[in-house]
């Protein structure tokens, strides 16, 4: 019926979306497939994994982003392959064809073949991630309070967080302001001023990435709020109550209950798929290396994006942010209409528009064009920059009062402990048995683990 | 080193929160024990299950709270035991010892020896079941857009909510403003209108509780929000794609993948605990019988509140609602700083100020004092009663927001699909095993179900 074109884009994230958009009023029929019914905007998911933000904040439907607009069409499922010769993506027994085809499908923390340590050290890409470590810190301090052992207490005050990219430094200065501000006062037994909180970077400076001048500045605000930062220093094995650490001096071990993971990437599966189907390399993070108008070579009409392409520039491959994510979505949406038109573009051009990391309240670095800035204006530009950059006006709109209250009462409200872990399980267990009489009150809550080890 | 009594509270709901508030300045230590470290405002439950809401707007950390008063201790775990002959409380291998003690450990939904129903209609007493209907709700549509078989298709797009008290009339109209307004044009193969949302309940009308005239405004409401409502009538079976229902005309089985439970509670097990352990009876939803100053009889320093408490008024046991819990909690508070003064109070007496429903928007049923009113005043007062109820300024101003903008723009942002249930379990084995290079994608999600299925 219809010569529309068919163009199917595979992720839902900045590159996905910036796609879509840009393809919003061409003339083409677009399948967005994602695995989740949202977007998430990742750069503010520590504020969900310390409390400062709920979910849904910082997170919006897809559809009601898209699916009003009549030439997107929604699907909320898992890509399991792609066909190449014959222009198809499957998702178990169904098939999309296209004529173009756009993935992004980004990328996952990896724990460079210690793949067991994912189950002491959570790495923060999810909201699931984020939860799952809002639990562990908030429950490290209700632990800590009622344990009575010294030691044992003060590996529960100990955290460790292995990564000192701007994720590892986010997270290290949040957990500084809730121990050292929003829970200051709440505890008897424990004192959460005494909290411990360690960086650890492989390389000799925080935010390798940046300019030196902003990494002393990001280290310094970082001690004022407690954290211990240690560069030159790799992790050597994570477990459920120690890491040891391998510095210039030999190697450590630390007593800690918790490690947050803010180290590595590693590229979605299907760019090794896209690759293997394709004779094209991938990089050391799995990455698949690109064509200068982000096609895969040998098919000019396949894309990948984002955090899933290696884009070289200026011999340099591009960093795997939001912004780069952007503009490449827009970039091939616009290419698509260029074609369609019998027309060519440019190769892929990434603008950069500066870099920046937040340590604390009122406190940040930025790097945009020559201009280097730390502390409170550095701080208010990333809130400008980050609340301009979410998706919906609702979001901003509460996320500016809740960072509001935050900056004035210090408080942090969305600080619940939701899903302990264990439980999960343990509730199906008990849903289908028997209730007895003793066996009951624990079906009400969570923390069946916490019971059993008090 | 103290002479100053010990008052141990059990459970941070409204009753134990109420009673631990009354005593905040009182010359007593008060150690408030809950297994979670919120408080929950559980009349706005239902907004979370359906989008409307996050979590954090509805849940206000204990120590934030109660923290920061010098003689509340606030300790997060499960009472394993109580010992009412040396006055302790046990958690574990810790003991916690009183002079008075609160039992307010509140009620579970409850599915009449028929549990294993659970798994498929999950009932509305935690954030973790908000968020489990949540999934449920927006997944049946997700699943409707992808499904070809118009016989499956439809059993995606059928609701079925069991129970026509306030959970579940507040339940249906919420689930008929989401397909009716939120989602109407959210979808390209399904049209979310064709929704078929029914309510089931027992007796001949809607909210039973309240006088007949509300009943029948209720049901009005809720059949211009496109809900079939069926009195008389009970659910027979349950399972994963049907339920069959018992009414006057005999059996029909009704294909749906989504019921939510709304019929029954059950008190929570600590209950028949300390009837056991001292002689006295507990009724059919395992309340403990009190004594007209909610003590237990024979332990007069023991009190048991809110849904934990049968507490007959006028010939009849008061129902399990917040503003008995509040008032009962007020009430004991007091009665101990009486005692503590040597003197004695009066009968607990609860003052019944009404009792509302809300069906959607500007359509609410209220019953107050002798007023009964329903339409748009009535969900005015509804808001406002709700509104000043939340503990902390900072929800009140957010849940202001968020249902202003629901009300002009119909959306609801926080409809967002988390945890799916099987893959909490399959993340768990993944994550320990190693990582091939066809199995790696299904780490970034959860929906491994999704994808089998499809």
């Amino acid at each position: 019926m219809s010569e529309r074109k068919k163009v199917v884009i595979i992720g839902g994230g900045f590159a996905g979306l910036s796609a879509a958009r840009a393809l919003q009023r061409a003339s083409v029929d677009i399948t967005l497939i994602d695995k989740r019914n949202f977007h998430l905007f990742q750069p503010l998911l520590y504020q969900v994994a310390t409390g400062g933000l709920s979910p849904a904040d910082i997170a919006s439907p897809l559809r009601g982003i898209l699916g009003q607009s009549n030439n997107i069409r929604v699907m909320q499922g898992a890509v399991t392959d792609m066909d190449l010769k014959n222009l198809s993506v499957l998702m178990g027994a169904n098939s999309v064809s296209f004529d173009y085809l756009i993935v992004a499908t980004g990328s996952r923390h990896h724990y460079f073949g210690n793949d067991s340590w994912e189950r002491w050290a959570p790495g923060l890409k999810t909201i699931e991630d984020a939860l799952t470590i809002r639990r562990r810190v908030l429950s490290a301090f209700e632990r800590a309070e009622i344990e009575d052992d010294p030691e044992r207490r003060q590996a529960w005050m100990q955290f460790v967080i292995v990564g000192g990219g701007p994720t590892g430094v986010e997270l290290a200065g949040a957990l500084g302001e809730l121990a050292h501000h929003t829970l200051r006062h709440d505890f008897k037994s424990v004192d959460p001023v005494q909290t411990k909180i360690l960086l650890i970077e492989a390389t000799d400076r925080l935010l390798p990435a940046y300019p030196p001048s902003l990494s002393g500045h990001a280290a310094q605000s970082l001690m004022r709020l407690g954290v211990t930062v240690r560069t030159n220093t790799t992790v050597h094995e994570v477990q459920a109550d120690f890491v040891t650490l391998a510095g210039e001096s030999g190697h450590e071990r630390i007593a800690t209950r918790t490690v947050l993971w803010g180290a590595g990437v590693k590229a979605s599966s299907l760019g090794r798929r896209l690759a293997a189907a394709s004779d094209v390399e991938v990089d050391r993070q799995g990455r698949v290396v690109v064509e200068p108008d982000l096609s895969l070579a040998g098919h000019p009409d396949i894309f990948v994006l984002g955090d899933l392409a290696h884009c070289r520039q200026d011999g340099q491959p591009l960093p795997g942010v939001a912004p780069v994510a952007m503009q490449q979505g827009t970039y091939v949406g616009k290419l698509i209409r260029k074609r369609l038109r019998g027309r060519e573009g440019k190769a892929f051009h990434y603008k950069d528009r500066g870099s920046m990391a937040v340590i604390g309240r009122a406190a940040a670095v930025a790097e945009i064009g020559r201009l280097r800035f730390h502390g409170f204006w550095a701080w208010l530009v990333w809130l400008f920059v980050h609340l301009v950059n979410l998706i919906e006006y609702e979001n901003r709109v509460l996320v500016l009062i809740q960072w509001g209250w935050n900056y004035f009462t210090r408080n942090r409200s969305a600080r619940l402990i939701t899903f302990e872990q264990e439980s999960v399980g343990a509730a199906h267990v008990r849903r289908d048995g028997p209730i007895g009489a003793g066996g009951e009150e624990n079906r009400n809550d969570s923390d069946g683990s916490m019971a059993k080890s008090l």
